[in-house]
This record gives structure tokens, sequence and C-alpha cells, in this order.
């Protein structure tokens, strides 16, 4: 992530991940989430925040979250229901499940189905927000196999290539795969210029937009650097931002997940069906299906560790690729704790003090 | 593609599609390319020039590809040998056949596994030039099937975010999918700023190069406009162009395609091997292994008529999904022929002469 979207040091408090852990799985179960689903769920949450992807961890997220099960827009008791199977596929109806309870159940289908006939994906509808796909796909690079995840996301948010109104949602899209020494491969990002949650982040922490990165209400590209705008008062654009900079790929593979996401669910596409959620998926590759598994891993290490050690342009200390930041910062965070907001840790303090929940973050 | 790489108008002949399909069969024939091998070759050639994908046509590639049969560095009669297999998938020997010649044939068998078993993926390696990623996922959509196709390229080409030295090749990606009434989801992209091809075809057409599409020799980006260099006098960029506008995001697709293509043929990956042709990956998924497929294709329709209706914004004629201003080209090339450089043409003419192969384009 940018710098400029981190939590400034004059507002940091840090909190041991296992406490945060401890007190999200609380608040999720007082709201009437099931165990598996809190575990689940608090499990996702504080991965995100521990690798540093705070834009999918519970600063953005939890409050969001309560709200919808208070109001009853998410299911805290869901039944996860096949509504369609084969050896390698399957489509569920996650009954209104949180896409972070639903989630590590359909994936580790997929991943199940992929150790018996090579690759497994499971599609999945009726369910709310993922936290990113990162979680997901790292499920099956832990388990050995090369992970995929999407999720359409919700419709009408970012403007197409030569378009003045929004069609799709951010549409992330991740991979995952497995080494032996390296971290692996982990690359997780929304098909726009900059996450939606990203900007919710730049405007706790007083960080600016760069030109390109979002669009007016018209739909015009804005090309000068400002403050983050409120929700509602933007649209977002694909990655390249311009047809000239290449925002007709971004708007592809946007387009191809929402193809993906929500034709195989069999419940239409968000902009046209109005449907607020949008699908999943979840995939994985065997390797073994391919190839010999630990030479897979030893090539990995080769081409990884090759990466890393291409020298820098100038200006620039190193050159990483997508997994490799995160995994240092996972080290660093299990042992210092993770870097929230105060506002955050208040939020967590005061939502516990009400609901009766021990919860000691300091 | 942009207008800057469209052959100017004073430039152009244009030759009907079955004539120079004919020639460019009758020139493989010519250098040794057995009868399957030349139709589909000149099948994928013509199909790309026919829907406006001249970077990947006969203008660029033919050439190249005469040169290297002829310098045995391609093989025209390769025995194509499934090393591993499974129910889903496949890993091939290409035994240096031309990407043009397998790719067909490995489609096919990811289709026919797709169609027994939900999925089906073919890795081939030991193969040459794929001429883009398209076609082959296109074969998928014409079989009721979403279609994805990628392949490695040629490693050292492409600068990573933040490093001075070329890394991974240009690394194309494809998807298909079909519908019913709407022309289908077409989508194939270099993972760069711009295909190589692209600087080839604007050498020849004499168009500029615009800021952040490539790199300088030191990996610098090029941040002014400027003539096409030469081959070999610059790198590319990965989409996006600045980390600042997402060209991680670039990378990590590249990296991603990068590790399927060459790590699921075991032969370990192009930057680190010093192996030239980096592998191939072809995909299929079956729609009713998910949903029903009547539904999926009437939501397809749904889906890209609602895009085609977006307003375009301030100077912009309308909006579009990647492949339909491409069908809607095909159409018209059909009728009136496909507007090659003179250049081309002539180059065709007098190989055929040489040759004594009959060969009428005007």
């Amino acid at each position: 992530m940018l710098e400029r979207f981190k939590v400034p040091e004059k507002d940091r408090v840090y909190v041991a991940h296992d406490r945060i852990k401890q007190a999200t799985h609380d608040i999720l179960r007082h709201v009437g989430v099931d165990e598996q689903g809190a575990t689940a769920s608090a499990d996702v949450l504080i991965k995100n925040d521990l690798r540093g992807v705070e834009s999918h961890g519970v600063s953005n997220g939890l409050r969001r979250y309560v709200d919808e099960y208070n109001t009853g827009v998410l299911n805290g008791t869901p039944n996860f229901e096949i509504e369609h199977e084969t050896s390698t596929t399957a489509r569920v109806n996650a009954n209104n499940a949180l896409g972070t309870h639903v989630g590590p159940w359909a994936m580790e289908l997929a991943i199940e189905k992929a150790s018996k006939h090579g690759m497994g994906a499971v599609s999945v509808h009726t369910s709310g927000h993922l936290a990113g796909c990162g979680y997901y796909a790292m499920q099956a690079a832990e388990a050995d196999m090369v992970g995929h995840a999407m999720t359409a996301g919700g419709a009408n948010q970012t403007v197409p290539t030569w378009g003045s109104k929004p069609l799709l949602g951010t549409n992330p899209i991740a991979y995952a795969a497995p080494a032996n020494e390296m971290p692996p491969f982990l690359f997780d990002v929304a098909t726009t210029q900059v996450a939606n949650n990203k900007i919710g982040l730049a405007r706790r922490t007083g960080a600016t937009i760069l030109p390109g990165w979002i669009a007016d209400k018209s739909g015009e590209p804005i090309l000068e650097e400002i403050p983050a705008p409120e929700n509602g008062e933007f649209y977002s654009l694909h990655i390249g931002g311009t047809r000239e900079n290449g925002s007709h790929k971004g708007f592809g593979f946007a387009l191809m997940n929402e193809i993906i996401c929500n034709g195989f669910t069999g419940l239409g596409s968000g902009p046209v069906t109005g449907i607020k959620h949008g699908g999943h998926f979840f995939m994985a590759y065997q390797v073994e299906a391919f190839t010999d598994l630990a030479k897979f891993k030893s090539d990995m290490d080769d081409l990884l560790r090759y990466i890393a050690a291409v020298p820098p342009s100038k200006g620039f200390e190193r050159v990483v690729y997508a997994g490799l930041l995160e995994a240092e910062e996972e080290q660093k965070r299990l042992k210092d704790g993770i870097p929230y907001h105060h506002e955050v840790v208040e939020w967590f303090e005061s939502y516990c003090a009400e609901a009766g929940i021990e919860c000691d973050l300091r």
C-alpha cells in the first residue's frame, strides 16, 4: 500500500493481533453471528490487518458489518446451499452470509475438488462483503495449489472507458502461488485505479488523491491532486485511468470478473438487475495436475528470488513482487502489534463497554 | 486499437480475406509446415487481421515465422506430446511448433475436457509465438464456454515496478464469453502499457509513442511523446506505467501469467532459465457446470447491451466492451477486404513470385 494510506504515526495505537481478533470475534457473536462465522470473519479481517492491507481489515469493515447484521441485511446463521454441483464445480446460495463468513468455506470446497480432480471452482451468490480476495487465494497456496478469487462487488461505482456513468464495481481479483523459502506470491487488487476503501482511509489519514485516480459525478476523470472526497461524491476509474493510458485493460479485467462472478451464479449482472451484492468466485489449480510440485515450488523460489534481486531504478530502494512486502509486514506486526488509528480502537472499546464484552486492547 | 496504430489511408491496399489466407497457408506450406499447421496458423493470423488486431496478424508475424522455419528455430512437422494428463488437465511438449500451430489444438483439448468434467486446462511448452491469445479464448466461446488463454512470451522485455532492468515478457491474457444476439465478450491484452508489436506498427505508420508507455534502456519511464524507437532501443512498462498510476497491478497480472504459463510446464521461468519462448496456457470453463447456459447467454446479452447503451462522456462517441468494435470491424473487412500496408502486400507478392506460389492479392 502506498505510504499515503498508512495511519500517521501520531494517531497510531498498536494492538496485539490476538486481542483485536478476539474482540472482533466477540462483537460478531454479539450481533448474532454463529461460532463458525465469527471465527472465519475475524480470521480474514485480522489477517488482512496483519499483512498491512488495512483497507480490508476491521478499520473500514467492522462497523459496516455490525450495522448490516443489526438491520437484517446480513444473516449471522446462514445455511450454505449447494444449488448445483459437478466433480470440479459448485454454485452456492450463501443465504445472506457475510462474504468473510462463506468465503473460507467455499474456497475449501474448491480446494477439495481440485485435490481430487485437478481443478475446482465455486461460485457464490446472495452474500455480503468479501473484504478483498487475497485471503481466499492464499488458502489454496497454503494447500500447495495456485489460488484465484474474485468478487463482483457492488455495481455502479466505476465509470467505463469513454463512459459518463458508473457501471461495474471495483471488481477485485486475486491470485496466490506457493514457494518453499521465499514468501508466496499473493496478488490482490481492485480493477480500479484505487480501491474505494482506500478513499475512506485517505479521508481518515488526510492523504490526497492523485490525478487520474477518480472521476467526478459527470464521469470526467479528475486530473489534479485533490483532498479525498466524501462517499457518493466521486466515481472510480478502471486501472489505467484514461484510454490512452490503458483504462480499457482495467475495464476488460473488471468485465471478465463481472461475467464470471455474476454470470456463473445465474443471477444476472449487477448493473442490469440492481442486485446490490455481486457474486464471488473461488478457484484452485492443483499443481500436480500439471507438473511436479517440488520442481514448481523450487522454480517459484528461483523466480521470486530473481525478482527481489533486480536492481532498483533511480530513487527507489528495491524491487518487490506482490506478497513480499505484505509477508514482511506480517512478521513485524505479529511482533509489534497492528497500528490502528486511535478512533478505530476507541470504537472497539466503546462498543465492548456498551455490549458488556470484555476487551483489553491496550 | 487506437487510431494511431492503423495503416494510414494513403498506404492501404485492401485484400480479400480468403486470398490473403490462402497465400499465408501456401507460404507456410512452402517453408515446410504440415497441412494442419499451415491451415491452423493461417486461420489464427487472418482472423486477427479481420478483427482489426493487425499487431498480431501477418503484417508483423509472417516474415518472422518464415525466418524461424528457415533457420530451424521452428519445426513445421511437430508431434504434440502429452507429457502428463488428468481428467481436467494436460501438459504438452509442442516439439517447437509455432504457437499458432499448436494453440488451436491445445484449446480443443481443454474444451473436450471441460465438456466432460466442467473445466479443462492445458499447459504447453517448447513452442513459438502465439500471435495474441484472443483467437484461442474465442474457440471456447464458440463452444458456448468461457475461454481463457495466456502466454508468457519472451522474457526480459518489461521493466517491473521500481526496477531498472527488464524481467518479464509482455505476457498477454485473454478471456472470451458467449452471448446470443450481442457480439461476444473477447478481451485480449498485453500486460504492458502497449504490445511490442504495436511499436513496430507505429514505426511503419509513423505514429508517436505516448508518455509513460515505454522506458529507456536504464529502466526510466519516458514521460514525453516520442517517435517509435527501433527494436532493442526501449523496454516495455507494465499496465499503469508508474507505481502511482498502478503499474504494480500490471506487473502482478504479468507475474501471475508467468507463474501459470511457465510454472505449470515444469520448465522454470524465462528470466531465470534464459529459455526464449515462454509457455502457453489454455483453459475452458463449461457454463453448465455452474448454471443454466441459456440463462447465462441471455444475461450476457442484457449486460453487453446495457454497456453499449451507457452515455459517452464529453468528446466521445460511444461506450464499448472488449470484442464489440472488433466484431464490427470483422463484418466490414469480410465485405471490403483487409487494409494492409502496401509494403506488406508487396512482400507477399515478391515472396510468392520467387517461390513460384500462385497469389493474386489485388
